[in-house]
């Protein structure tokens, strides 16, 4: 009869305790108060679609790391790993009962079979944000600007937007006789901040000559301001053209709206995925580069191409939540997310529990978060149980206040009482206190 | 090449649409709102488990309805069908760094390979709250009353609290000596609402005789009031005892907060389930009882008793989120929850794209919600737009508003526009008409 189950959870999995949950839902109330600011809506999808639909882009690297099972009537199924595919499959399921252009926000958990040992977890949550149903550079521009605002909205305000064209990318390389190879080089392209400079010219010279390389390292290494790289990078991939005018569109929006600071042409960033076609951006703190790309996304022209002839151009960001809740922890070390509850009334005889019961209840109607405890201990453990919950009032009431129809507040951070005082006045303390 | 895929969802799964996403997630707001008033916190737990953990108390109904697969690891693993048991392995998990009593809610999505013939969905939201580590009368009342507020917040008010103990029930079945065949004869006597008394007389009868079937039906029938019922289940129960007791205490607190409207006592309600130990209950809405119960639970204690040796007492309830947003829906047929943006900046011309964006963001901060049509097309395409989005306000601002800092609004709904003001009196214009 001893034998019990072990409570464990799955490795890569995690409990979410409640101070960091508490924090993970008011960042994300702020962000959807920003995205509809903006105009943009929510939607759910299933967890579960079916594999064919999840898998359609997918190569090898997709098919190890998601979760795909069979179900009870043997249908070919798996969990989502990540928002894009479902979004794509949605807008082709429901175009008729929406409008276009089509603003989403998504902000749901994924999962992926993948390696822990970096650090990673097989459950996380993603945050996109979608303009689908037009491909005119105000919904570029839109997109970043609501990459600054609900990066702002958040209290992160210092990073830099890196910011890109890969259709210019792509001129050069036709330029250079290198189309068939953009792929690969764009990934290499991609990785040379984490690689350097050396190395990234020694992986393309599987590819090509000595003078293309040059011509790809100087496309790829930005001037110093964002006129200037533009400038250059538009004569190495043989003068103006569609790709170049839109950063130049963008650019004026920039300027416009005084974001100068926050956007960086940088023409290495290519963003190593396959769909993305246009404009592409990644977002590092100034004060934590390390920890990579806080929210990305670009530009992409063929959405739907996979169900439908209909053609569904979008632009999109994701915001990488949990990396960005790992910044904020590091940024703002002093503040702590904890109980929002303000006031413990105490229990010093069980057969005042309606009378606790009532005056929560007028505490509750002010908007103070009151709890009240539910059995007559000694006061000790009572007082020490609002110090591990970070409640900061207590309330005593007994038989004396009672007949008075008085209470006693107890700041307890102060050590400091206030007795014999009527519930109205308690309602006002606590809120002054509280400021 | 002409080969799509089929865009579809798996039976029995839905896709959210903005509008249906925008209510729920305002909804559970609220809920969540109310609940941090009473000092809940949230947690999340996993949506994957071992299936070990999440079957340990399931009989064959959970297993054929799991969705049960092995992971790249092999591990036997299943997607959570419930809220309870997660929260259960959680608790043992995680006790050291929390705090009794700990007041814990869950809203988070569940999966069930159920049958959908009856409208039923495989993957829906549940809602849980709970208090555990107490064993106290103060805190069956407090579940009862946040069940309470949490419906009155969210503009339910006319519904009736089933309430009944199941341990005074368990005292007449001993009375009676057929404590063996309790659980079967409590699931017989929880449908009785459903089959009607002569059908539960005629199953019980494999159980008893006639005279303790006549005296089982004596008391799961309640009589005009409270008191009374509570008085008749005594006697049938053999007199006073703590179960007794707990039910007397718990009145006096619904007399103290006035809600005696709100409470029946009710001892048909039984519910089915094995772990609940105690107070019981159901909540049926006074306009629309078909739809069954929108929230119900009890008290269990021996939540914990698979992990560990520990005792860990508790009382929850559950609000079915889907079937009250049917109730919702139903009893509020007017109210459309859709688009919440203000104001639609209608395109002119593509070169004012920086200027309607830095419009745009003027109108944000003061909290208008905006968005910019992102090309010039023909307007009737562009107030089409704002139709189908119901937008009620537009803003027309070509070169002559421009060249005069001026800008046009337009009152879709009522047809009527003003010319020529200021972003300021545009703001203030809009929001007095917005109330």
């Amino acid at each position: 009869m001893d034998k019990f189950i072990n409570p464990r959870v799955l490795k890569g999995f995690r409990d979410s305790l409640p101070d960091a949950e508490i924090q993970k839902k008011q960042l994300i109330t702020v962000l959807e108060k920003t995205f509809m600011l903006f105009g943009f809506v929510p939607i759910d999808t299933p967890a579960l679609e079916y594999s064919e639909i999840l898998l359609c882009k997918g190569g090898g690297e997709t098919e190890k790391q998601i979760y795909r099972f069979e179900d009870h009537g043997n249908r070919d199924i798996a969990l989502r790993f990540d928002l894009t595919i479902p979004f794509a499959r949605y807008m082709a399921n429901n175009i008729n009962k929406l409008y276009l252009p089509f603003k989403r926000y998504h902000i749901a958990k994924v999962w992926r079979g993948e390696n822990t040992q970096r650090g990673r977890y097989r459950e996380f949550f993603q945050c996109d944000f979608d303009i689908v149903g037009t491909d005119n550079f105000s919904s570029d521009f839109e997109i970043l600007l609501l990459m600054v605002k609900s990066l702002n909205s958040i209290s992160i305000n210092n990073f830099k937007i890196h910011l890109s064209n890969r259709g210019i990318f792509n001129r050069l390389l036709k330029q250079l006789k290198l189309e068939e190879q953009s792929v690969e080089i764009l990934r290499i392209v991609d990785k040379i901040k984490k690689i350097g400079q050396e190395k990234t010219m020694l992986l393309l010279e599987s590819f090509t000559d000595k003078s293309s390389i040059s011509k790809i390292i100087d496309f790829i290494t930005p001037e110093s301001g964002f006129k200037d790289t533009l400038n250059k990078i538009t004569d190495l991939a043989g003068g103006k053209n569609s790709d170049t005018e839109r950063l130049s569109n963008i650019k004026l929006c920039i300027d416009e709206l005084e974001l100068e600071n926050v956007f960086s042409l940088d023409p290495s960033i290519t963003r190593g995925l396959d769909y993305y076609t246009g404009i592409v951006y990644e977002t590092y703190l100034d004060e934590l580069p390390q920890i990579g790309s806080i929210c990305s996304g670009g530009r992409y022209n063929n959405l739907t191409s996979l169900y439908t002839k209909q053609p569904m151009p979008g632009v999109g960001s994701s915001i990488g939540l949990d990396r960005l809740i790992t910044a904020i922890n590091e940024l703002y070390k002093d503040k702590t997310y904890n109980s929002s509850t303000r006031l413990l009334i105490l229990c010093l005889d069980n057969k005042y529990t309606g009378y606790y019961h009532k005056l929560a209840t007028l505490f509750r109607k002010n908007g103070i978060e009151t709890e009240i405890y539910p059995e007559k201990t000694k006061l000790g453990k009572q007082f020490l149980f609002a110090e591990k919950k970070s409640i900061p009032f207590a309330l005593i009431c007994g038989e004396d206040e009672i007949s008075k129809n008085r209470i006693i507040i107890k700041d307890l951070s102060k050590r400091k009482s206030y007795e014999d005082i009527t519930v109205k006045e308690a309602i006002q303390k606590i809120k002054e206190l509280s400021v």
